[in-house]
């Protein structure tokens, strides 16, 4: 028997957008990695013996440095154990997957990658609002309001641009500011906005308004992280699209 | 017993892609409306007693025009049956998901949407190329080379900035064009760019180049539709983070 490390999406929260394959690695696993995001529910798929490693990373507060992560993956996968480590969404949208497996390939472990359903596309199903559109949105971007520091702004001109819809990942700390940003590059202080809180769980909130009455009405209902800000004329569907027969049965739209 | 449709994601192509909501309700559905792009193996979940009504859509090429799609939906909805639309990829991304909820909502019928894993996300994990990565893309966009009649050129000083991946989907008809217009827009010839074709599927292929010669090698490797254009630093890490253990084990790069 010989080491492998799969780099698993585990999806945006509710355990039934594990994908197929997703389920069946972390069902085989040895020992799991395990970040701050990853729900409950998912992690009982695993075997009751499975090693539980949690690295969690919330930001502005990781448990584990990246650098610490990629060792311990190596390790893990020298001593020969069947490896899953479990990311939240999609291992390559904003989870430094690609880091992590660079980090295998050059110790020579064997690897693979299991997309998951990044939480921009969670939100959207579970908050009735489609990120493209025919009449509203003709391509759509994602970016991370988290960043390092040191690091450049977020291209606002490129986020700011009309018939597209915006996906700001991590973006509640920063909410204001990035509405700000948004309007001052030019999109329509109109424009409709949504946060989502814990997309797809049975705690999903959402709050829609305008870029420029979200802040406000963010703040007064009290979202925090983790949540998504989405911003195009696809969130004006939000309230008319709402599932009927959502799952879980108690998301909903707060305001 | 009353009817209910489930927009369903059916992924990027390998059946393993689906999430287990998507598979469970496949299994239970009476009747499946059915995609191009969907493949056997999805349908091989469902009941053997299931109808299957096929309306793919292919780029120019569709079977059913998208009223008759929602009037359909509506139709079977209102015969009390247990509907699953079978969407490729995401619902709401680039599958008009949208119209068809709204058809959906006029008519009164009860439906729910269940993300999938989108074709970007499937080909970025079996491709190895991250769609973003801390040292070459803060963020990605999707776009859609495929347009109707009348409708506006793609916003490509957006498509085109620096520090970004780009993935157009339905990319090849428009191939030559697509990537002289990027470098038009400001993106350098020399930007690494790859077309995957029939992403995550075990006929998938990989041809990788740059702007300025992606068009001459995919038309020597033959790639045809459906494929998807990925345009970025992140393309450079494609050989590199080539999965060791990859499924389906056909899938390899090509060039």
């Amino acid at each position: 028997s010989v080491g492998h490390v799969a780099l698993v999406g585990a999806g945006p929260g509710d355990p039934e957008l594990l994908t197929l394959r997703a389920a069946r690695l972390i069902g085989q696993a040895g020992v799991l990695v395990v970040d701050h995001l990853v729900s409950d529910g998912v992690l009982d798929l695993a075997r009751p013996g499975a090693e539980r490693i949690y690295v969690g990373k919330e930001s502005g507060h990781h448990t584990l440095p990246q650098e610490e992560i990629n060792a311990l993956l190596v390790r893990l996968g020298r001593e020969e154990r069947q490896v899953v480590r479990l990311k939240g969404g999609d291992p390559y949208i904003f989870g430094r997957g690609g880091e992590e497996v660079e980090a295998l390939l050059e110790a020579g472990i064997s690897f693979e990658v299991v997309p998951g359903i990044t939480a921009a596309c969670g939100a959207s199903a579970y908050a009735g609002i489609p990120l493209t559109h025919r009449d509203h949105a003709r391509s759509v971007v994602f970016a991370t309001g988290h960043r390092r520091a040191g690091q450049d702004a977020l291209d606002w001109s490129v986020l700011a641009r009309p018939q597209q819809t915006a996906v700001i990942y991590m973006g509640v700390g920063q909410l204001a500011a990035h509405c700000a940003a948004l309007i001052d590059h030019g999109r329509g202080a109109a424009t409709p906005a949504a946060l989502v809180e814990n997309a797809t769980s049975p705690r999903q909130r959402v709050v829609t308004g305008t870029l420029e009455t979200l802040p406000e009405i963010a703040a007064q209902a009290g979202i925090r992280p983790p949540a998504l800000l989405i911003v195009g004329e696809v969130v004006s569907l939000a309230g008319r699209l709402q599932p009927t027969a959502s799952r879980p049965a108690e998301a909903a739209l707060a305001v």
